[in-house]
């Protein structure tokens, strides 16, 4: 598949007409109320008070009580947004039409149309024309656009109006995200459909997006990130404007790979890419739907805690132990609270209540609702927790009658009190769903969750985005003169020569060379046949070679079995007193460059505990990704070892990371082991896999 | 806190007069709409027509227009079930004035009351004259009784009738259930509120509701399992006569022990105990209310899958890419299509329609809603899958209008046809929720679910639990004479005698001793300074000694640094040819001794992966539970290692187990690590921990 040749990375594109057109023109549009011609000529006409709105039908005639035009060319004004239902055949010319009447924005609907090389193609070309004309293209293939505060709503979704920019590459899932934002109270600034992202891609939206003041939060799925750097980039820089930026994407598996490339010919991104694009941009990144609003709904109501000590306050000791035992799960901390605390919940909670954490009013709510503030304002005001979760009866009160629904939408009222002067969140899980009361929570900024699950997810998110700072997207450097040997010495020269410390070593091509070599690097040496891809797995590999004899007997064994071409005569490092790591890079086709770290040797393979981050990485952040290891108790000396340099071992991978990014050429490149020592760290061995030459693309 | 003499073991109590009484008296009930004296007597009187009902007030007249008496003495004939509504203080003397009257049954309401020891010990008395009278009590401080079937409502929750007993110990818990049951379409056929657990205990209730007719799935919430290995047994009796049975369990952290705690004086399991008596015995174990409910929905609607392999659905690329993915991640495949298959979906869907795995409809659902039983039956039928899942837009095309709405439902039916003729599972998740499709769907027997991450969890659930048979619960075996010593050669020997291999070892109190010793045991010999909890870390273990002469320096630096009061010279096993696993076992307070295995070494304490099953276990189990371990990889030989005998480590695993159920003195038993060679299994080291004797407890 070819793609159109992109703007300049870092420009942002003018989506003034996009968004807020003075006039609209709609091609195709038409009586017929379950055709796309007529739901965007009704959604065009609903805001003429706005703006001209001009509908064209190749028939004229009458649509929808209004003249049509024959085509754009009759129009009496150039349309500064032209949206285009007409079939996919028929795309291609319209675009042309409409740049000809003097369109500044395109919106090509057109759902349903087969993907493939030649789409592809005739997608490159239309960009081509609307970039030379200075106009944008949105689609084709795409769903529409929504924009709240210029009443455009040029879109089959019935979205809501409210703070979340949605930015997606399927129409139905983000019909399913309105009707789910809608249950929870939320709505949209605007909403853009991606469809083919012939010229505007994600990253223009969400720079546009960024700058959008009726936008808190931005949403997106994507499933083709184009320049992937750049969208994080742009993420980035909408965090550092103060939104908020999820991103719904999905895994990327054979499977999933087969229902994108058959959905809009997108290029699925690998999963750890992504994940390591997310955090360096600041993103939370979510796998569905209403994990997505939930997480909305906590960003936009409750905002992030200062860390991971919540307090849980239940009506009945079950809906505390669930939630408790969720929370310990989720990674929060249930501390015990102090005296003071204890005391202060004492005095206001009935006797039979329990004072600890989690809190158990024990019928405190039937007898008196207001127990709920109280005991609310005595964990938050404590200083001892980040945040407070509610879980169970709440809202359920009103059921009792109207005079306990009255006081429970008082309390209601009062709890957002709290949270206000505390500073501190507050989280609802109701099991009566929404009602006037959990409504009134809301109005008054506080989150709540039907299920105590969704509840405590979202609280545990919340809580994690606020307990560390984005390690930040770097730059790629300029590429370096590109290497055109793979083997193992030339691994191995590139990587020490971009600062990744190795045992010394010496190669020889003679047999007899060995000897020598061995006295220059010093005894006791490892013998290494070389041209084997896994060379130890094939026997190439001898350790412990104390002196000439033993070693003249290893080169005869494995010349006798291997044949190698050459051989690397190396120092060896006291394995025993190290931990094996491995320390390497991969080049994802979106996100370029991405640093990896885990267990070495045999164990790299076996337990699935690797870091992953945006390369080249400094020295401080490849330390973290080392410490943030599952292993990384035995970096820090288990069961009596001594602790190992784990500074030079970041040291290799901030080095290794710097080479890889100034190498486009290279696919892979991997020191696997890296040992680390109490006192340094030594790459032991080095592997480089170069991309294919892109004529050799399939 | 004390608990009551239990009733033997196996013995299934007698609850007729419980469920289907023949009368029915209201002690405590009254006119007060917010009081449950009043709930009771109003539900006792919807079934007047079922059973004598009599009301007890102690100031007599009138209750809810019918004559109250003012004692249970006053009663015109023995009620078969006395229900107390009644302050906490008046509890021991109202039983004591049922059981004068002849009840055979007694539910003690009188929620909110404090627990502690007192309330332990007038429990256990109250207990005592129950048993002794020959009837049953229920509580105190539940929430009451709900039979379906004999129209029995004597609790404040209003539950749907249905296929669901429920057993709980928390009321409000019970509450949120039967919300989210009535939202899903299901009912519950029981309902017992356990309270205290003074006489009767979960156990007795599944053992009921194992021959109860009406029940399809037994859904159970306990804080505190008592006799854990009689309910885990009880539950597998349930499984064997054709119920499901999921069990609601809290995870046991410090918090929720203190949520538990505070709420009925219950002790929580160890969580790892709680996993292991459910694989033995077939209960699925789930966390929160709506995981609960969502998996009763699956296993009443849809049943197991016979695999893992699943087919996806959807109408939209995005839907289908988010469910892939989603399922990936929880463990299902997504097989490739055959061409047979391939060719069979093409036959029937638009050209735009995407016919892989998932299949995307790309708008063909719009086309022709038929297009859904089409593609469904093709996949159903094509044997390439065990289930199939449709994500998205399903139950949506009704918004279209009538004749939409109507050929949607007849698809539903369809569907449902398609489910029963192939005998495969389709579980849907519809992002529009309930309306009369997706009404029609659960007529049909397909569970539907809201959103898809729910639909995945449920049917990645279901097709775990179709995928391997438990394991049975074990027997503990009768107790072996007791050990009282735990040190070192104790522990060693005990394991050695019951069929654990270790390495030839002599353990000597003189260091003159040690050079002979190593003769016996052959060069070349291990020295461990006994004595010490952890020999390695405190550098009391020297490996590696070659002959007389390192072995005398060893045993002389060992004196000099250690002063031990015991030698062991043992033959060096092979360490570098093996895998260091750990085995052991530990015993819980309510399940008993639970076996455990793992990597060993400092690789036990560092990765959290660990196989935990009930003791004693046999060979066979012992085998799956190392190659269950995420890392038995490694066993299988990684890189060019040699694969491990691990039906040998296997052996040692079963045989410990053995040694530990037959120990109820052993808090813990250990070998730590056991060397798994490629030919045989040898115990390194071995540790007990006697348990505190009951005195001792605090």
């Amino acid at each position: 598949m070819s793609t159109a040749p992109a703007p300049p990375a870092a420009a942002r594109r003018d989506l003034r007409a996009l968004f807020a057109p003075e006039s609209v023109a709609v091609v195709g549009a038409s009586d017929d109320p379950v055709k796309w011609g007529n739901w965007l000529a009704r959604g065009a006409i609903r805001a003429e008070h706005r703006r001209a709105v001009h509908l064209v039908n190749r028939r004229g005639g009458e649509v929808l009580g209004r003249p049509a035009h024959r085509s754009l060319a009759e129009l009496p004004a150039a349309p500064e947004l032209v949206v285009l239902a007409v079939p996919p055949a028929a795309v291609e010319q319209a675009v042309d039409d409409a740049l000809a009447a003097g369109a500044r924005a395109i919106v090509a609907i057109t759902a349903g149309e087969a993907d493939g090389d030649a789409g592809g193609a005739r997608d490159a070309a239309l960009a081509a024309r609307v970039r030379a004309a200075g106009a944008v293209l949105l689609g084709p293939n795409c769903m529409g656009v929504f924009d709240a505060g210029s009443e455009l709503e040029l879109s089959a979704a019935e979205l809501p109006p409210g703070a979340i920019g949605l930015v997606s590459q399927s129409g139905n899932l983000a019909l399913e995200l309105g009707l789910l934002a809608a249950e929870a109270g939320l709505g949209f600034s605007r909403f853009v459909s991606l469809g083919n992202q012939a010229d505007l891609e994600s990253v223009d939206l969400v720079r546009d997006l960024a700058e959008h003041d009726a936008t808190e939060l931005i949403a997106v799925y994507v499933e083709d990130f184009r320049d992937g750097r750049a969208f994080a980039a742009a993420a980035q820089a909408a965090r550092a404007a103060g939104k908020h930026v999820v991103l719904l994407a999905i895994e990327h598996t054979e499977a999933t790979a087969r229902a994108v490339r058959s959905h809009t010919g997108a290029l699925a991104s690998d999963t750890a890419a992504i994940d390591a694009a997310c955090r360096a941009a600041g993103i939370e990144r979510v796998r569905a739907p209403q994990e997505m609003i939930d997480l909305a709904e906590g960003l936009l109501r409750a905002g992030r805690p200062a860390g991971r000590r919540i307090a849980i306050l239940a009506d009945g000791g079950g809906h505390g132990g669930v939630a408790a035992g969720l929370a310990h799960t989720a990674g929060l901390e249930l501390p015990a609270l102090g005296p003071a605390t204890v005391s202060a919940l004492r005095a206001r909670l009935p006797p039979t209540a329990a004072a600890a954490n989690p809190v158990d009013l024990a019928g405190g709510g039937e007898q008196d609702i207001r127990t709920f503030d109280h005991a609310a304002r005595a964990l938050l005001d404590s200083g001892e927790v980040d945040a407070l979760l509610i879980t169970g009866y709440f809202g359920g009160y009103s059921e009792y009658g109207e005079a306990m629904a009255r006081a429970e939408i008082s309390v209601a009222g009062a709890l957002g009190d709290a949270v206000r002067t505390t500073g501190r969140p507050l989280v609802v899980h109701s099991m009566y769903g929404r009602n006037a009361a959990t409504e009134a929570l809301r109005q008054a900024g506080v989150p709540v969750y039907r299920t105590v699950e969704r509840a405590v997810a979202t609280l545990a998110r919340l809580a994690r985005a606020g307990a560390s700072a984005p390690d930040g997207v770097p730059a790629v450097p300029p590429p370096a003169p590109p290497v055109s040997d793979s083997d193992y010495a030339a691994a191995r020269a590139l990587l020490a020569a971009g600062g990744v410390p190795f045992a010394p070593a010496q190669i020889v091509t003679a047999d007899e060379e060995a000897v020598a070599a061995a006295q220059r690097v010093g005894y006791p040496v490892v013998l290494k046949a070389l041209g084997l891809l896994h060379k130890s797995d094939a026997g190439g590999v001898v350790l412990g070679l104390r002196d000439e004899a033993a070693l003249s007997a290893a080169v005869a064994g494995v010349r006798a079995r291997l044949e190698p071409p050459a051989l690397s005569v190396e120092h060896m490092a006291p394995i025993a007193d190290g931990i094996e790591l491995l320390i390497g890079a991969r080049r994802d086709p979106r996100f370029g460059p991405v640093a990896l770290a885990g267990l070495g040797g045999v164990y790299a393979e076996v337990l699935d505990d690797v870091a992953v981050a945006l390369a080249p990485v400094g020295e401080d952040q490849a330390e973290r990704m080392l410490r943030s290891l599952r292993a990384a108790a035995l970096l820090r000396g288990a069961r009596g070892r001594p602790p190992v340099d784990v500074r030079a071992a970041a040291r290799a991978l901030a080095a290794l990371s710097r080479v890889a990014a100034a190498h486009p050429e290279i696919a892979e490149i991997e020191v696997n082991p890296l040992l680390a020592l109490p006192d340094g760290a030594l790459g032991l061995d080095a592997r480089i896999v170069l991309a294919a030459p892109p004529d050799a693309a399939p």
